[in-house]
């Protein structure tokens, strides 16, 4: 079996005008695509998937069944003119069934995400970013390139989160210091090379520096430094993850910075990571 | 693009015996509406949604794309003449989606919920209610009016939840002290304006007073005065929600009683909250 | 309302070759299923549900809408000649609207699913296993008979999860003590009889004993003697099960061990817990 080729184009898809379908695509039974859609070479629309208006996916993506893209935003409901934002996907994204993504999100390459993955209008997001199953973006924030966002991770309206950032199961990034308030809401700032482990709660505003570690369950209320560790609820610094060792022997005797010995899909795989930060 | 209207009402939508559509309806395509189900003026049934028997919703409904309403209880799996309970929606409901509503539920008017909150049987909710995306009832429980549950919100059996409450990310609501339990299960109960923040767990038969503030992943499991604040895990009490201030200066200095500032979509945005306690 | 049975054997469901629907069979509208499939005696595949290739379910399941059973791993998306793994489903399985299981699985009879369970490949399942709404496993796990996951529950890859084993909403368990490592990943052992309380974290390598009880919000970093009661953030041992009572009166005076007094669905509903253990 190959992704959707062997269903080929089907006669229940339902199919607006000024739809741009570039070559070799596959468009699943009763798939909707609305007007003003360009789908890039050899892309793949998954059955039962409804494209909105003025949506871009890239070459080379397969995105799954029962997939939403380009899903309006409230206005829908109170406007009589609603025009869909335009939205974007860059080549070679795979969005796996049940995911949402709205209307004005713009996406780099190379993006992956799992199962219901929710993802709120103006999300900017850049290059071989992951959204795991069930995780959100309640929109109007920022990732960068290599971001992983696991299972049920929630990142909040105007978080910044940097390059190479990992966020682990159930963790939540907040915006609102005494909710409910729609005056004094800004997200945190998540730095290149993070690691959030699961369960936290990082709070509006803290800024976490380059390469720190936060451990399970903890709640985040201050800056941590950057190459710190901070755990607890409230969050303590305890130490720099250079200090951590692992008693799993010698296999990974140091393992941070964790560029040094994760390589899976990064750019450092080929020349290592020491050759990248050059 | 108008609300489901881009489609007009669709030859594939398969509906049953008893169907009471009202005026302007729109029914998208590969919808399934089952028998003696009722629809008001001007609502919108979106592509693939599944209405199950012995449903109403209401006028001005916007019911988007996979929701299913009316959802058979396990009663369905056992018995040879399972008849789904009474459903009711009221008007202006927006259902995005992916979400679930089971049988026997009554739901007032303004009812929105983002996408896959799954709301089991013989929930009651006031009006003005919305569940995020994600969110959950477990069914049998009662929630008073204009009340927010946002992402991932979890609802026990037998909780009851007051009016203006306000429930954020991954908060869980439980009801059995030692679990398993089948004899023992009381939920918490939450009052009026209470606000608990994100990744918290309320324990079984507490009750959250009038204006409380559960700070962001605690275990509340004792009772909560009236205007308090309560943090950590077990949770104490640590002041008055008076007492609050906000550091981002004069725009909100005192943040709490939280309706004193936040107006947005409330009953009080015309005359202010003290009129609308007097 | 019979499940399914209103509906019919719907021509528009997409059938593909070799495959083999028992007596009785209800396919609704639009589902497809693909090659290769075998589905026993008087079973249901719901709406808009998708069975890909190669996957057996058993006799008397129920499916439900907008389900994939056999869900492609992430080799579909690199190799021009993927075929999906073998899958198995027990008998008399209820697998509810929006569920997601993963080709490799092989799952006992009586299985049961809330809505939107993701269940990844090669999870080995026993009998009378349920995972609740938005339950999920990651794969490449081993859970025992008799496993009731709540709603939301994480079970990480490595995962050995006994039998009778109860895990509550929202908690996590984990398999990476310094993340990201794809190096020394080794997921927790829960032994028979476990309950684990909503919004815990069981950390890598952690065995938790046979009827140990951990309390909510816990982070469990260290092995658990059985029958002991763990709790807090690192979880401390703080007594045993048996010392527990209920201030609920008489109904549970002395709640645990839990099958002394839960029965409902246990093998030891006629006779007793003594005499299942004798």
């Amino acid at each position: 079996m190959k992704s959707g080729t062997s269903l080929g184009v089907h006669s229940t898809a339902d199919i607006g005008q000024n739809v741009s379908l570039g070559k070799g695509i596959v468009i699943g039974p009763h798939a909707i695509i609305y007007d003003n859609v360009t789908i890039g070479d050899d892309s793949a629309i998954g059955a039962q998937s409804i494209i909105y208006e003025n949506v871009t996916i890239g070459e080379h993506s397969h995105i799954g069944p029962r997939v939403s893209i380009g899903e309006p935003t409230a206005e829908l409901y109170s406007s009589d003119s609603y025009e869909g934002a335009p939205t974007y996907i860059g080549a070679d994204a795979i969005i796996r069934s049940g995911s949402i993504l709205y209307g004005g999100c713009e996406i780099g390459a190379y993006f992956h995400t799992g199962h219901y993955a929710v993802i709120r209008e103006r999300t900017i997001v850049g290059h071989h970013v992951s959204f795991g199953t069930f995780a959100q973006s309640d929109g109007d924030c920022v990732l960068g390139n290599y971001v992983r966002l696991h299972y049920a991770t929630h990142v909040c309206r105007t978080a910044r989160v940097g390059n190479y950032v990992w966020i682990f199961p159930y963790t939540v990034l907040t915006n609102d210091i005494h909710p409910p308030c729609m005056l004094c809401v800004e997200g945190p700032t998540i730095e290149d090379y993070v690691v959030v482990a699961t369960h936290s709660v990082i709070m509006p505003r803290v800024k976490i520096g380059t390469h720190a570690l936060i451990g399970a369950n903890s709640v985040v209320t201050k800056d941590v430094p950057r190459e710190s560790i901070a755990i607890g609820s409230p969050a303590k610094i305890v130490g720099l993850v250079s200090s951590l060792t692992c008693d799993f022997g010698d296999r990974v005797p140091t393992p941070y910075p964790w560029p040094t010995h994760f390589v899976d899909g990064y750019p450092w795989e080929e020349n290592g990571w020491q050759a990248e930060q050059d």
